[in-house]
């Protein structure tokens, strides 16, 4: 078991790979377990699939995972070493509706938007090569400059590019046609994404532009699953290298969402209600209140 | 004529001195053209005018001046000479009624804010000199980090100072109980005030947070004179130095004026409708069209 949880705490410390990368070791790592313990008793699952989630607390899918391992569980070894299988595959998965979908909301508008989000990028993609013209308005993303990143990616695929401050991209709003992001999380109350989001959601309502969010359902977390859900407080040098100020430096923000006009995802374009009626029909195992409980303790 | 109109291009130039010093060395120069050419033809002044706003077309004190000395012009130049000199001591003005009311409203609150606001600034020196405690939650100010300068302002006078991005501080809302910043106009239609601010008022509407401006009175721009006004693009590599990228860099958004609850002004707390029937009992000067006329020509 040592060696499991050895792995999940490497996997937790690490700042170099992506989430994608991330997500696979985790599994994996869950992979090797079931295999070589398939036989144990079920009750020495929960700390594993604690620290998994505890490793990466603002990763949606990985904690969808935990609970479907969980119940996979009670249908014994086999199935559950099915799933991870499965969702190693997963990742390859057609998101052809998505991408459809993506295109008919995106074509010809000028897009606002933040941070980066592969969803979009492979909507733009799939835009870009069938001739559509696209324009893109986004903000430099402090403290890491994420935005700039993507910007610099868009302006590379010959995108028509604006950039700007994280607090002069809602003065652009006006200027653009929809507004076009990630998820980095989708919970019956909210939606979380890169900070910025929230106030960026409130000022498209308020300018009557399109707010939309780009992600597959498995970003989807059903109301039980949202106390493994943590915003992290990253390092706050990112910030300011000084050490006598108090900083804060959460990534995500949350936005209520019905401020949201919907969601692309690979079942189509989804409401807010659609959205909250697909979290309540996710079935949770009730062993989510063990791993809660495992989490809680000191 | 030449020499008056060279004082007003280095002012328009100046990028060392702040907006006080500029505004005093506007007036002295308009204030030494009419000692010395106080009998000239009347027109003369229009010129002198126009370029004098052009200079500082964000700073609306100087666009209400242009606007009295056009009115004072047609009462003789002793009486303009008398309008410029008290201008000149008008820093001075007692503002006890500005910082009575706005210790009322900022007493005992954490306080949400951007950028740096001399008014409130004030305002929060009272409090500390009556040994009341403050704390501020502010955000860093991209691209010149004017909002960690003013936090390092506060943390030396000993305040309590969280600070975070520009994207973040939205989020911080809820844990603030009033956001309080400054203006640098208000027009019939809106709070002109550094980029953040308009999607701030949104947030603050939303979480049910009131939310005050602390500004002069002289702030105010009626509606004649707000054709004057003008929200300037600033040097792009302030925000990047990538001379291939297209880079939007104003400093300041417009709130509509009906997201805010009030301003704390010299005159005490006025609400939106309190502001707009004050800026309708400003008299202007039909001479302003001149001035617009003046500068729309090439």
């Amino acid at each position: 078991m040592e060696k499991f949880l050895k792995r999940i705490e490497e996997i937790a410390a690490d700042r170099k790979h992506g989430a994608r990368e991330l997500y696979r070791w985790a599994v994996e790592n869950l992979l090797d377990w079931v295999k070589k313990r398939g036989q144990s008793h079920p009750q020495e699952l929960i700390p594993l699939l604690a620290e998994t989630a505890k490793a990466q607390p603002s990763m949606a899918p990985l904690l969808n995972l935990v609970n479907r391992v969980l119940l996979a569980w009670e249908e014994g070894p086999q199935k559950t070493q099915d799933l991870l299988e499965e969702s190693l595959k997963g990742e390859e998965t057609s998101t052809a509706t998505l991408v459809e979908e993506g295109m008919k909301v995106l074509k010809g508008k000028r897009i606002v938007t933040l941070s980066r989000s592969s969803t979009l990028l492979e909507v733009i993609k799939a835009l870009l090569n069938r001739g559509e013209k696209v324009e893109i308005l986004i903000s430099e993303g402090r403290p890491l400059m994420g935005g700039v990143a993507t910007a610099r990616l868009f302006r590379d695929m010959g995108i028509e590019v604006t950039l700007c401050t994280d607090g002069l991209i809602f003065s652009l709003v006006q200027e653009g046609d929809v507004v076009a992001l990630g998820a980095d999380a989708i919970t019956p109350q909210s939606l979380v994404n890169r900070c910025g989001t929230y106030p960026l959601a409130l000022v498209a309502r308020d300018r009557g532009v399109p707010f939309y969010t780009f992600t597959d359902t498995g970003k989807l977390l059903p109301q039980e699953l949202v106390p493994l859900f943590k915003i992290e407080d990253h390092d706050p040098t990112e910030v300011l290298k000084d050490p006598h100020f108090n900083i804060v430096n959460y990534y995500f923000d949350e936005t209520p969402l019905d401020c949201i006009t919907g969601a692309v995802t690979e079942r189509g374009v989804l409401t807010p209600e659609d959205l909250q009626r697909l979290m309540g029909e996710i079935k949770v195992s009730p062993r989510v209140k063990e791993i809660e409980k495992y989490l809680e303790s000191p």
